[in-house]
C-alpha cells in the first residue's frame, strides 16, 4: 500500500573525518523514500529548483519512487552544509540555504490524497498539518520534528501532534518537547499529546520505542566503519514505515509489527551511514537487508533459561 | 563456586540533582560483592580503616560475603566525593582521599587462593597482577581498569591483560586503551592483548559485549527515576560474574552463558541506580531480580518473521 512522504530534497555538502562530498543527493524525504522503497510503494512530495541534477531524478525513478508530487520551481535547490567530528553523533551545521524550499506549500496530486500511510518529514508543523488535512483517510501518520519548531512553532506542532500516531525524534528533542530530562518521563508527557507510539532516536546507541506502556530497545548495528551519519534518522523512519505499510491489511498495528519495523529501521540506518549521501543504497539488495536483519537477531538474542 | 573480588571499600559522599548522601557505603568491591552475592559465594579482598562503621560490616555479613580477606588497618577508610548533573552518565570527582587504600598490598588468605573465579576491581594493574599470581588455578579472571592506569601504568596493565579472560571497561577507556575511536576497531585491538571477551559499558545506553567475532548488545533498563549511578558498573560486573560462577561446572563458558550473564549484569546495575549507595540492595529479593530479568525479555524481544 502507498506510503506518502513530505519533506526536503536537498544537495548536501558534508565533511567527516573520512572525507568530503560536495552537493551530494540529500534531504529528509530523499533518505526516507529511498529506504522505504525497499519495502513498499512510495509517493514523494517535495520541491527542487531548476538546478537539480537529472541523475538524482533517475536514481529515484530506478528506486520506483513516484515523483508526481515532486515540484520543480524557479530558483535553486535547497542546500545544506555540515561537518562531523569523530563523535559522529553530532552534526555541526555550517550553512543552510533554503532556496525554493522556503516558499514550499505542498499541494498533493489527487492520486496521493488516498495514501493510507503518511510520513511528515521535519518541516514547519503548520505545513505538516496542512498536508495531513489533504489526505482523505490516512491509516497511520508518523512525523519527525526538531528543536527549531519545538521552540519556534510550538502551538503549530501541538496541533500536528494531536493527529499523529507515531512520533520519531531524538533524545534532545524529546527532552525539549516534554520538559523532562528522564526519557521515560518524557515519553509519558509526549504520549499524552496525541501520538500512540514514540520512537526516541539515539544515534549510535540505537533507539527506544515507547508504545502502550511497553518499551522496546533497538540497538544500532555496530559497524567497523561509520562513514557519514547524515540521513540515518530518515533512513530509519523509511525502513520503519515501509514495514508498517507492508502490513497494510492488518486493522491494528500490533506491538510485534512495530518491533519488527523498528529493527528494519535500524537495519536501513546502518546501511545509510556506510557511505556518503545515498551511495550505499545504490548497490543495496534485498539479500543484504535480509542478512543484516538476521545479524540483528544475533546482536540482541539470548536464551531465557540457563 | 567461590568468586573472589579485590577492589576498594569506601565511604562515598555523593551529590545528584535528587539529593545528597554523606559517607555512604561505597567502593568497587562493595558494589561488586553485594551484586554477586545474589548468585554465588563471594570472597572479598579489600582494606578499611579504623573508622569504618560496624553497620556496613553487618550488611556485608548479611549478604553472606566472606570477609576473611577484608583487612582493617591503622588510619582512615578510603573516601570519595563526587557529583552528578542531570546527565547522570558523567561523575565529577570532587575529592579522593585514598587513606589506608594507598598502601594496600593484598595478601590472600589461604582459603582464597583456590578461588576458581576472580574479579580484579579497578586498582593499580601491578597489584591486580600480584593478586592473580596468588590464585592457584583460576578458571575465569575478569578485570576493570580506568584511564588513570591506561596512561599511568600501561606496561603493568598490558601484563595484567595478558592473563585476563574478560575485560569490562567503559567507552572512553576502550578508546584510550586501543587508540581507536570506533568501538568495533577498538575491540579488535583489545582482544589481541589477551582478553577473550570485552565488555564495553555505555552507562544509560547499556553495554556491548565482544566475544569470538560476535557482538551482543545489552540495553540498560529504562527507569523512570535514576537516583545515583555510582556503582552501576561494578554492580553490572557483580551480576555478570555471579552468573558465570553459577555455571561453574561447565568446562568452557558458552556464548549463551555470557549473554545471560550480561543481561543479569544489566539487571543488577538497574537496581543499583534506583537509590543512593547500596540502599536498593538492602531490600532486593530474588523475585525482584527474576521479574526484571523477564522485563528485559520484553525490552529486547521481537518475532523474527512477519
Amino acid at each position: 500500500m502507498s506510503l506518502l512522504v513530505v519533506g526536503s530534497v536537498a544537495l548536501d555538502t558534508v565533511e567527516t573525518p573520512f572525507g568530503t562530498i560536495k552537493e551530494g543527493l540529500g534531504g529528509s524525504a530523499t533518505y526516507f523514500s529511498t529506504a522505504a522503497s525497499f519495502f513498499t510503494d512510495v509517493q514523494l512530495v517535495a520541491v527542487i529548483g531548476e538546478d537539480f541534477p537529472e541523475e538524482h531524478i533517475r536514481f529515484l525513478k530506478e528506486r520506483k519512487v513516484d515523483l508526481e508530487g515532486l515540484e520543480r520551481n524557479m530558483g535553486k535547490t535547497f542546500r545544506w552544509q555540515g561537518e562531523y567530528g569523530y563523535q559522529l553523533n553530532e552534526a555541526k551545521t555550517l550553512k543552510t540555504d533554503l532556496n525554493v524550499f522556503e516558499l514550499f506549500r505542498p499541494k498533493l496530486p489527487t492520486a496521493y490524497t488516498k495514501a493510507p500511510y503518511l510520513f511528515l518529514g521535519n518541516i514547519d508543523p503548520t505545513i505538516q498539518l496542512d498536508v495531513m488535512k489533504q489526505v482523505v483517510a490516512p491509516k497511520v501518520i508518523a512525523c519527525d520534528t526538531m528543536n527549531f519548531w519545538i521552540s519556534g512553532n510550538r502551538d503549530g506542532l501541538l496541533k500536528t501532534l494531536a493527529g499523529v500516531h507515531i512520533l520519531m525524534i531524538n533524545e534532545g528533542e524529546a527532552r525539549a518537547l516534554s520538559g523532562e530530562f528522564n526519557l521515560v518521563k518524557a515519553a509519558k508527557v509526549i504520549l499524552s499529546l496525541g501520538p500512540k507510539t514514540l520512537i526516541v532516536k539515539r544515534g549510535e546507541y540505537g533507539a527506544l520505542m515507547f508504545n502502550d506502556n511497553k518499551i522496546f530497545a533497538v540497538p544500532a548495528y555496530p559497524l567497523e566503519s561509520v562513514f557519514d551519519p547524515t540521513g540515518a534518522g530518515d533512513s530509519f523512519a523509511g525502513g520503519f514505515m515501509g514495514v508498517i505499510a507492508q502490513n497494510a491489511d492488518r486493522a491494528n498495528i500490533s506491538d510485534a509489527t512495530l518491533r519488527q519495523a523498528a529493527i528494519y529501521g535500524s537495519v536501513m540506518a546502518s546501511f545509510c551511514v556506510e557511505a556518503f549521501s545515498l551511495d550505499r543504497m545504490r548497490s543495496l539488495t534485498q539479500d543484504d537487508i535480509n542478512r543484516r536483519y538476521l545479524a540483528f537477531k544475533d546482536l540482541t538474542g539470548y536464551e531465557y533459561t540457563a
